[in-house]
C-alpha cells in the first residue's frame, strides 16, 4: 500500500467530549488535548492535514443557553449557534494541536476557517426534518413555538418535544479557495460541524438556513476538493463490524464498494452513526476509484493510514 | 500622496449593529451588510484588505445567556465566549462582503480566522481589572461570585454591580503566519475581538484567560506583522476632534506624533473611545515613521484612504 500524503481526518464526538464527563468547556479542552497528540504525530510523520469536526453537542447546548436566556437577551439563529461552535470548537483545537506540535519541536501553524457550506434549497430533506435539536419542551409548549414560528416540533423517545430540522446534502464549501491556499503550509480546521449551511438564492446571495450538515459528509467533499489521498474517519470503533454485538459480529479489514453496497441494505450500520460514515466513504472512493477510505478509531489513526488496522474502504478489491 | 495598497482595517461598534436597532443577530447582520458594501469598495479598488472587528456588545450578550442559563447547560468561560463572537461575527462579514464583491464581479475569497492572541502574565492591567463584562448583579450577588469564583466586582455607575477584566496589551498574535499566506489571493477576517486573550506558560502551552484586548491595539499589532501601509480605524467621526463637543470644536485633518502627544496630555480624546484609536495610530507610525494611520467614518473609507478626508495621523509634518 502506497502510503498518502493528503489527509482529511473528520474528527467524531468522541474526541472532543467524552461521553462521562461534564459538559463542560474545560472537560471539552481537556479531551481536544488528548486527541490533539494523535493527531501531531500524524502531523510530524509527514502527512498533510485538515481537520473536519463534529459540533452536534456543541451546537445544541449553545441553543439551548440562547432559548433560556431569551427574554434576557434575543435568542440566536441556529445558523448563528452552528458559526459559535466553530469559533468554540476551532479555537480549543488550534490552541490544543499548536502546543502538541511545539512539544515535538514543529511549528506547523494550525488555523481555524470559518466555513460556510451551501446546500441545495430543494434537496428533499428539508421535506422530511429529522434531526432533533436544542431544548426539550411539553407538548403544549411544543405546540404553541411550532405555531409562533413554524418550526417543525417532534416528540423524542418519551422525552419530551423537541423542535427538528432537516439535514441536507452539502454541495459546495465557500471558503474553499483559502483551504487551498493554506493547504502547503498550515493545517487547517475547516467545515465544522459541517460548515454552517446556507442556501444561495438566485441574486447571489447566501442566507443561514437552520439544518444540520453531516460532518462526515462535509469531510468527504472537502476530500473530493482538495484530492486528498485518503479520507480517515476516526469514530470510536476501531473497525466497521456487521453483525454488531451480536455472537457473529465481524470486524471488516477491507470493505469494496459492492461489499459495503450489500451490508447496507442488510441494514448491518446504524442511522445516523455508522451508516453516514460508510456512505461518505463510498462516496469518496467512487469519486476516486483509485484512492481509499479508512474508518478507524483516533488512537489507531496512524496503523489506519499505514493499513494496518481500521477498515480500508476501497473501489474494487486490491 | 502616494496611493497605499497593503491596509489593515479596524471596525468599530458601529459597523456590526446599530445603537438604536435591537440586538439580535438579523439587525447585525442587516448592518453587517451595508458595511460590507463599503469595504467592497475599497477591494475593487485595488486595495489588500484585513479586516479586524471589535466584539464588546456580542460577547457581552453570549456571556449574559451563557450566565443566564447556567442551570440549565454550564456555563462558558470567557475565552471561550470570545472565540464563539468571532465565529458569529466573522460568519455574518465574510457571507456579506463575499456578496457584495459578487456583486461587483469580483470573486476575491473573504475567510475568518479564529485568532489567538498573547498577551503578556505580567501585564500591569491584570493587576487592575477595569473593562465591565456580562450581566450585572445585586451587592450581595455581586459578593458572593467574587468569594465563589474569585472574580473582581465593581459597581458601575449606579446601574448594579459587574464583573470586570483586565485589559492587556496585545503582544504576538498566534495565527500571523497564516494570515500570511493568505494575504495575496484573501481578504482575511482576523484578531475579531483583539483576539481571544492566551497567556503562554512556560512550558509552552497556550492558556485562554478572561481579559479584554483592545481591538484597536490589535489592529495596529497585525498592521505592524503584515508591514501594511495604513492602518485605517473606522469609527462614527469622520474627523478627530479637539475640544470635542464645544463651541471651539476643531476637527483636525492632519495630527502628527508631536500634536497627537499635546493633545493627550491636554486630555482631549475619551478614555476607552477615542484615545486608544489615537494611541494606536500613534504606535503604528512610530513603527513605521514613513506612513501613516487614518482615523475615518466607515462612509468615507476611499477619501480617507485617498487623503481626502478623515485624520491622518503622521510620524512628522509632511
Amino acid at each position: 500500500m502506497n502510503e498518502p500524503k493528503k489527509i482529511v481526518i473528520a474528527l467524531g464526538g468522541n474526541a472532543l467530549q467524552s461521553g462521562s464527563g461534564p459538559a463542560t468547556a474545560e472537560e471539552q479542552l481537556r479531551v481536544v488535548r488528548e486527541t490533539c497528540e494523535h493527531i501531531a504525530d500524524l502531523s510530524c510523520r509527514g502527512y498533510e492535514i485538515a481537520i473536519v469536526h463534529g459540533n452536534g453537542p456543541q451546537v445544541g447546548r449553545i441553543l439551548l443557553s440562547s432559548e433560556t436566556a431569551k427574554d434576557v437577551t434575543p435568542a440566536m439563529p441556529f445558523d448563528v449557534c452552528g458559526a459559535m461552535s466553530q469559533g468554540y470548537i476551532g479555537y480549543h483545537l488550534q490552541q490544543s494541536l499548536k502546543y502538541a506540535l511545539n512539544m515535538r519541536n514543529r511549528n506547523t501553524p494550525v488555523v481555524t476557517v470559518a466555513t460556510q457550506m451551501i446546500v441545495d434549497e430543494n434537496d428533499p430533506a428539508f421535506n422530511d426534518p429529522t434531526k432533533p435539536i436544542g431544548p426539550f419542551y411539553s407538548e403544549e409548549e411544543a405546540k404553541k413555538i411550532s405555531e409562533e414560528k413554524g418550526y417543525v416540533m417532534k416528540e423524542d423517545a418519551g422525552r419530551g418535544w423537541r423542535r427538528v430540522v432537516a439535514s441536507p446534502m452539502p454541495r459546495k464549501i465557500v471558503e474553499i479557495d483559502a483551504v487551498k491556499s493554506l493547504w502547503d503550509s498550515t493545517i487547517v480546521i475547516t467545515c465544522g460541524g459541517g460548515g454552517v449551511p446556507v442556501i444561495e438564492k438566485s441574486n447571489g446571495v447566501l442566507e443561514g438556513v437552520d439544518a444540520v450538515i453531516d460532518k462526515d459528509f462535509a469531510a468527504e467533499l472537502l476530500a473530493e476538493q482538495v484530492e486528498a489521498d485518503v479520507l480517515m474517519i476516526l469514530t470510536e470503533v476501531e473497525k466497521v463490524a456487521i453483525n454488531y454485538n451480536r455472537p457473529d459480529q465481524k470486524d471488516l479489514s477491507v470493505m469494496t464498494l459492492k461489499d459495503a453496497t450489500e451490508y447496507m441494505e442488510e441494514g448491518q450500520f446504524a442511522k445516523g452513526s455508522m451508516l453516514p460514515k460508510v456512505q461518505a466513504a463510498m462516496k469518496f472512493v467512487r469519486a476516486f476509484p483509485g484512492k481509499r477510505a479508512v474508518i478507524t478509531s483516533l488512537d489507531k489513526a496512524l496503523e489506519g493510514l499505514l493499513g494496518e488496522t481500521g477498515t480500508q474502504i476501497t473501489f474494487n478489491k486490491k
